[in-house]
C-alpha cells in the first residue's frame, strides 16, 4: 500500500504516478516484475490474495519454483520464447498455493530489459467447470447415442417380430393341417406366411439403404442435364402453390453417384420441402463444383477432402429447431403424427449419400427455412456420363 | 511512454514507482481506470494495440459506447455489481474496434473510491478457437452416433433378410410341391421355415432387451441375499484361477429389479471379468447405499436424481481404451474376432438396468482393470422382497 503516502513530485506526471500505483495494488489480477529466469522481483496484493504468498516470500521463489512439476519444461519453453520477443499470451500454469494445492494462472507477459512483466489471472474455477461441462456434454452425446439405437432396435424388432408371428402361425396351421390330412386351401395359408415375409424383407431393405449397404450403379453422372431432364416431376412434387428456381452452374463437374438414386432424392427433398411451407413458398436447387479441405471435412468420418459436386436445396419454409435437426438423419425419426410407414426417408438419403463416398449436410433456423447440401464425390473417369 | 523521464523523487519508493509505470507501459494486456458508469479515465498502451483507439479516444468513450448492442444489458448489470462491492472476474465484453469488427475482451475489476481499476485481455482467438472446437466435436459426436447407427441396421437386417430368405424359399417350394400334388414331405419343408423363424425371433427378442422393452418381473430385490446364494455360480463364471471378494453393505436398501435378469447380468460381468484376466488376477463385488443427485444424474438422459442400490464390480485386468469404453454399449459392438453371436451382451445389460429405471457406468484403464457400477432404484415398497 504504497500510493497514499506518496507525494506528488512531477507536476506533469502527479496524478498518472499515483494512478499506476492504484492499478497495481487494486486490481484483482496478478502484476509482477520478474528476472527473465521468472524469479519474482516484484508481486503486487493480487498475488497473496490469490497464491497465498506474502510479497517477501514471493521475491525468494520462481515461476519454476511454484510451478506444478508436471509443466517445469513446458514453462522452460515459454521463458525462452518471452527472451527472444515473443510474447507470452494467456499461458496457463499451475502454482502452488502456500496453503497447499495448485491455483491455475493464465499469465501474459513481455519481455524489456532485462525483466518479465506479468499479468497473472486466476483461472483455476473457469478451468474446472470447462472440464465438467465437457464430461457432461460427452455423457450427453453418448446418452443420445444409446437413445437413437435403442429406438431403432425397439422399431425394427417390434414391426419384424409382428412379422415373424403371423409366419410363424401360418406355418403351425399348416402343419396342422397336414397331420390331420387335409390338404386344400394350404395355399391360401402359404400365402398368408409370404406376404408376411415379403414385408419384413421390404423394412429390411430399407435398413441397409440407411446401413449403406443397397446394391447401387455407381457411374459418372451429368447433374445438371438430370435435373434438366427431372424439372416436371420436380416440380410436381413440390407442388403447384411454390415456385422452384433453379441455378446450375456452367462447367459443372461430373458426379460419382447412382442416377435413380439421386433422383429419388432430390424427389424427397422436394416433397420434404413442400412440408415445410404450408403456406406456399420458393425452393432454389443449385448445383456448383467445390473443394472439400482437411478443414471441411474435420469431424465427418469417412469424408475424404477433395473435390465434389454440390448440389443445394434452399427452401423459405418453417425451419427446424435445433434438437429436431440433430436427429434428422436417426432412422424411424419423425415429427409427423405417428403413422405407419414414414421416417426412413432422410435416413435412407443419408445412406445413399454416405455410400456413394459423398456428404449430406442440413442447416436450419425456424421460421427461416433449410438449407440442403449434397456433396457428390467428382468423377475423373473417363467413362461417359448417364 | 511517461516512465523513462520521471526521475526519482522519494527515496523509499523510487524503485517502486518506476516499475509500476513500466508495468502499465509494458504488459500485454489491458490496464485501465475508469468512472464507476465505465467512461475511461486512463488507459495503458495496450489499450491501443489491442483495440486500434488512442487513449485519447479512449477517454472520449466508455465501456458501454464501445460494447456490442447485444451486450449492453448485461454490463450494466456488471456495472451495478460492482458498486456493490463485488469483484468483476473474467466478463467477456465484446469492444469495437477502432478499425471496425469487435475483439473479445475478458475483464476483471474492483471498485474503489469513485473509480473502476480494470484487466483486459483479449480472448478473441481463444474465443473462437473454443466455438470451432466446440461445433467439429458436435460433428464428431454425430457422426459417431449415425456410425453406430448404420453398424446396428446392417447387421439385424442382414442377419434377418438371411432368415427370411431362406423362408420364402420353403414357402416357395411348399408351394410348387401343392401345385403339382405333391403333398409327401411337406412338414419337412415346413420345419426348415420354421426353424428360420425362430432364429429371426430369436434375434428381435435380444433387440428387444437392448430396446428395453423385454417383458419384466420388476419387484423388490435384496441385493445381498442374492449374492450370497449366487455365489458359487459367480466364482464358477469367474473360473479358478481368479479370486472373487465379496463385500456387502449391512443395512442395504431394497432395490426395485428383476431378480433373474440381475442374475444374468452378474454372471455375465463375471465371465467379462475373466476374459480381462488372461493372467489370472481378482474381482471385488460390492454393494452400496447411494444417493444420486442433479449433478451426479446430469448427462444421463431419463436418470432421476435419488436413492440408489449400488453394485460394483472391479477387476484388475487388461482394461479398456477410451475409444472402446464409449462404444462398450452399442449393440454387437465386439473387441472379439468375428464370430456369430457376439457382441449384445453389456448391450442387453444397459436395456435391462435402463429399463428398471437404473443406470449402468463403466470406467476403465488400460492396464489398470475395469469398474463397472450398476444402479438400481431404492424400493420404497411394503412388498416383499424377492
Amino acid at each position: 500500500m504504497l500510493t497514499e503516502d506518496v507525494q506528488p513530485f512531477v507536476k506533469e506526471g502527479d496524478t498518472a504516478l499515483s494512478e499506476h500505483d492504484r492499478v497495481w495494488t487494486l486490481v484483482p489480477d496478478i502484476l509482477a516484475i520478474a528476472s527473465h529466469e521468472g524469479c519474482f522481483r516484484r508481486v503486487n496484493p493480487a498475488f497473496s490474495d490469490i497464491l497465498g504468498w506474502t510479497e517477501k516470500e514471493a521475491t525468494r521463489n520462481s515461476l519454476q519454483t511454484l510451478a506444478h512439476p508436471e509443466q517445469e519444461e513446458t514453462l522452460v519453453g515459454q521463458l525462452e520464447n518471452l527472451g527472444r520477443g515473443l510474447p507470452m499470451q494467456g499461458f496457463e500454469l499451475r502454482l502452488r498455493h502456500k496453503a497447499g494445492g495448485y491455483r491455475w494462472i493464465s499469465w501474459s507477459a513481455t519481455h524489456k530489459g532485462d525483466c518479465l512483466y506479468l499479468v497473472g489471472r486466476d483461472v483455476t474455477w473457469e478451468k474446472e467447470a470447462a472440464a465438467a461441462k465437457h464430461s457432461v456434454q460427452g455423457a450427453l452425446y453418448q446418452a443420445q447415442k444409446m437413445e437413437a439405437l435403442g429406438q431403432l432396435a425397439g422399431r425394427v424388432s417390434h414391426d419384424i417380430n409382428n412379422l415373424l408371428t403371423s409366419i410363424v402361425f401360418g406355418l403351425d396351421l399348416l402343419n396342422r393341417r397336414l397331420a390331420s390330412g387335409r390338404v386344400q386351401e394350404l395355399d391360401q395359408l402359404i400365402e398368408v406366411a409370404l406376404t408376411s415375409a415379403q414385408r419384413a424383407t421390404d423394412r429390411t431393405q430399407q435398413l441397409l439403404a440407411f446401413a449403406r449397404k443397397q446394391p447401387l450403379d455407381i457411374r459418372p453422372v451429368d447433374v445438371n442435364q438430370l435435373i434438366s431432364q427431372l424439372l416436371p416431376e420436380l416440380e410436381q412434387s413440390l407442388g403447384t402453390q411454390n415456385r422452384l428456381s433453379v441455378d446450375t452452374m456452367d462447367g459443372l463437374w461430373l458426379a460419382s453417384s447412382d442416377r435413380l438414386h439421386l433422383e429419388n432424392t432430390l424427389i424427397q427433398l422436394m416433397t420434404n420441402a413442400r412440408e415445410a411451407m404450408p403456406e406456399g413458398g420458393c425452393v432454389t436447387l443449385s448445383t456448383g463444383n467445390v473443394h472439400l479441405d482437411a478443414a471441411a471435412t474435420e469431424g465427418c468420418i469417412g469424408l475424404e477432402s477433395g473435390d465434389y459436386v454440390q448440389v443445394t436445396l434452399k427452401d423459405n419454409g418453417i425451419g427446424m429447431p435445433q434438437a429436431v435437426l440433430e436427429r434428422v438423419f436417426d432412422p424411424f425419426f419423425t415429427t409427423k403424427p405417428a403413422s405407419g410407414d414414414v421416417g426412413l426417408g432422410l435416413s435412407m438419403i443419408y445412406g445413399f449419400v454416405r455410400q456413394v463416398r459423398g456428404h449430406v449436410r442440413i442447416d436450419s433456423e425456424l421460421g427461416r427455412g433449410t438449407l440442403v447440401r449434397l456433396y457428390f464425390p467428382r468423377c475423373n473417369g473417363n467413362e461417359g456420363a448417364q
